[in-house]
């Protein structure tokens, strides 16, 4: 069946199938009084002016139509919830003093591991149908909360039937998240490397493998070891850095090849410099950045370079328990100080390069999925301007409404 | 007709008629597994444990029940959108600049003098068709954007038609916004004090009268002259303080006897006495100071030095468009360092008591208005926690469900 969307007041996207860096990262092909066709939930044709003819006609009403989002860095699947230690940290407990009462990341470990499978999944879908409703049509979501085979195995499970269910969700194996209380710190990279990975990539229970390299947590040549056991077990790397202090993640995660690079709020120019030259994308997070009141990172001194940005919520109950792909939109545009233009690549056709999607998903071009968002705004800049509330007016994943 | 609404996991709520100032602010009364008995739009009774009689019940799931919460500063009323200044503000435009090129607060006067009294209602009735959606059952609307009699009595009209629908509307008189293009400062307040206010007055279309006191806006002089002529005509003084640099606003607004003095992100020491010795209300806009990356005020200060404190969303196309006051509560915690139990007094009891509504709006006690929100989240803590999504599932205003 073929349907078109016309009325369509702006019609905005990025090109191409490849993640975009340097001055092409703004470059979208902008329509106005546009319309789009699609067939059997794929892009037939795009244009301007009169629409063509096709069996079902829906008015826009002059809204603006963009790609649907897609939120390349995720931690959706955990047990319980941290809101209790916001009113602790506003008291001005520190991170150490929050993880002695219990708190931190390991409480979440813990929830995780008692959590029931089926409960998890209900929890996760829930959190997923919300994000869809903000416009964002495909997801990566990260293990993490385990830290041991099973539980890491039943979050990437819980991953697996979301997967089953709306397609387009990226599995990463995040088993290199934290250290287990208790473990020998190079006794669990070991069963990282040895027992985790192997049976992960066995299941085919992720598509990428990821390691949180950080000041105080897995060092560049932890990192290295684990993101090359992932590769040589057919995962593809990504990396957690410079959330804290660069300590070399930039250049391991050209070294290993990865696809991308994710947090890098204190990356300098010589970390910039190793992303541009292994061609690996930066993903940025500024809702996280907001949330814990930490820089933002150097958004512009990235795609001045070359690098292909990207951006995602960073969704998890600890740093930023934020659903909303448009919210950190309009954080990393006024505190990265790009372009609306920029961002709206950067949370489409980079964030679906990031995840290795791009071929299908990411922009609004003939042969590529009809993963859509009419948003109650006239423009783009109008979209990232308009923060706080949700303006997506209808979400349109494979050609079907799947929310508004 | 009584209807009960039981199994309320948490019912938060702040009790009393007036502001609450100091370490009140926070003292909650927290109910667990609770109801609330609403009778004719009133509150007739609330408790904890086994639910009595009622001619219908409704299942709260175990969720969250507030008071509405009540925005009380907002410029609702305004011709056009300013979103493409934001891209020149991204790419280092100074304000001077954007004004320059046609933007800037004289921007939306001359679209406000432009627009169509009909549709500038449809289109601030569908906005605050948002902010309840969102939670907010009671808001507060300056003019400001007229600049001249008639359009400050066209916005003023659309605010009274607003009121007439949704009862709980307050409406100041903000003539004193910005001087008019190519006017002489005294002439103009000449103007709004011998014709404008007594013309707003006689036609009782304001409740409040407000003035911009600032460096290059009014000085703390002509604002003491505006509000004083506003009282003589029966309106009650509020005043715009502090925002860029403090001028005497806080000891003009405690002079003059102004229910609330808002802004007050420049506020220091001696500012926070004036405002707890002449028992004003300190409204902060935690939003604005997002999205115009300016300090956000000491809160904290003010409350632990007995000032009462409210927050609001400043809603205005200009400095922050966002409706959302639980993006504001968020943004209001985490970078003024208050809990979410102040929180939720200053967005609820005292934004009530800013606008004179404390009497029937602001908290969940028998006898005040059946304003409440049932939100998705299992407790206080976790409604500002959770931030970026619209967390409200359902609205009621007056006992009637407005939304959700």
């Amino acid at each position: 069946m073929k349907r078109v969307f016309r009325n369509i007041g702006e019609l905005s996207t990025a090109t191409g199938s490849a993640a975009i860096g340097g001055r092409s990262q703004g470059k979208l092909l902008i329509l106005h009084n546009a319309w789009l066709l699609e067939e059997d939930g794929v892009i037939a044709a795009i244009g301007e002016g009169n629409a063509p003819e096709a069996d079902e006609s829906v008015d826009c009403f002059g809204m603006l139509v963009t790609p649907g989002l897609v939120d390349c860095h995720t931690h959706l699947v955990f047990g319980g919830w941290r809101e209790h230690e916001l009113a602790m940290k506003l008291q001005g407990k520190t991170y150490l003093e929050i993880l002695a009462a219990g708190g931190g990341i390991l409480s979440t470990v813990r929830e995780t591991r008692k959590a029931n499978e089926d409960a998890l999944y209900e929890k996760t879908r829930k959190l997923f149908l919300e994000m869809l409703a903000h416009g964002t049509t495909a997801v990566e979501i990260k293990s993490g909360y385990g830290l041991d085979l099973e539980t890491e195995r039943k979050q990437l499970r819980v991953v697996k039937r979301l997967k089953d269910e709306f397609h387009d969700v990226a599995a990463t194996f995040l088993g290199a998240h934290a250290f287990p209380e208790g473990m020998d710190h190079e006794a669990y990279v070991e069963l990282l490397c040895n027992e985790m990975i192997p049976a992960i990539a066995e299941e085919r229970l992720a598509d990428f493998v990821d390691a949180f390299c950080d000041d105080g947590v897995f060092s560049a040549e932890q990192s290295e070891r684990i993101l090359n056991t992932g590769k040589r077990f057919g995962l593809v790397p990504k990396l957690h850095a410079d959330e804290i202090r660069e300590i070399g993640g930039t250049e391991t995660a050209a070294r290993v090849g990865a696809i991308s690079c994710d947090h890098l709020s204190e990356t300098g120019k010589e970390g910039i410099r190793a992303l541009k030259d292994g061609g690996v994308i930066a993903v940025m997070l500024p809702a996280t950045s907001f949330y814990l009141k930490k820089p933002y990172g150097n958004f512009r001194g990235m795609i001045d370079a070359g690098v292909p940005v990207a951006v995602a919520t960073d969704m998890n109950p600890g740093s930023t328990p934020n659903l909303s792909l448009p919210f950190a939109m309009t954080a990393g545009c006024l505190y990265g100080l790009i372009t609306p233009a920029e961002m709206l690549t950067a949370a489409t056709l980079n964030g679906a390069a990031a995840i290795g999607m791009a071929d299908r998903l990411g922009t609004l071009e003939a042969g590529k999925q009809a993963d859509f968002v009419v948003w109650d705004a006239e423009n783009l800049d109008q979209l990232i301007y308009r923060y706080g509330t949700n303006r997506a007016a209808a979400v349109f994943k494979r050609g079907v409404r799947v929310s508004g």
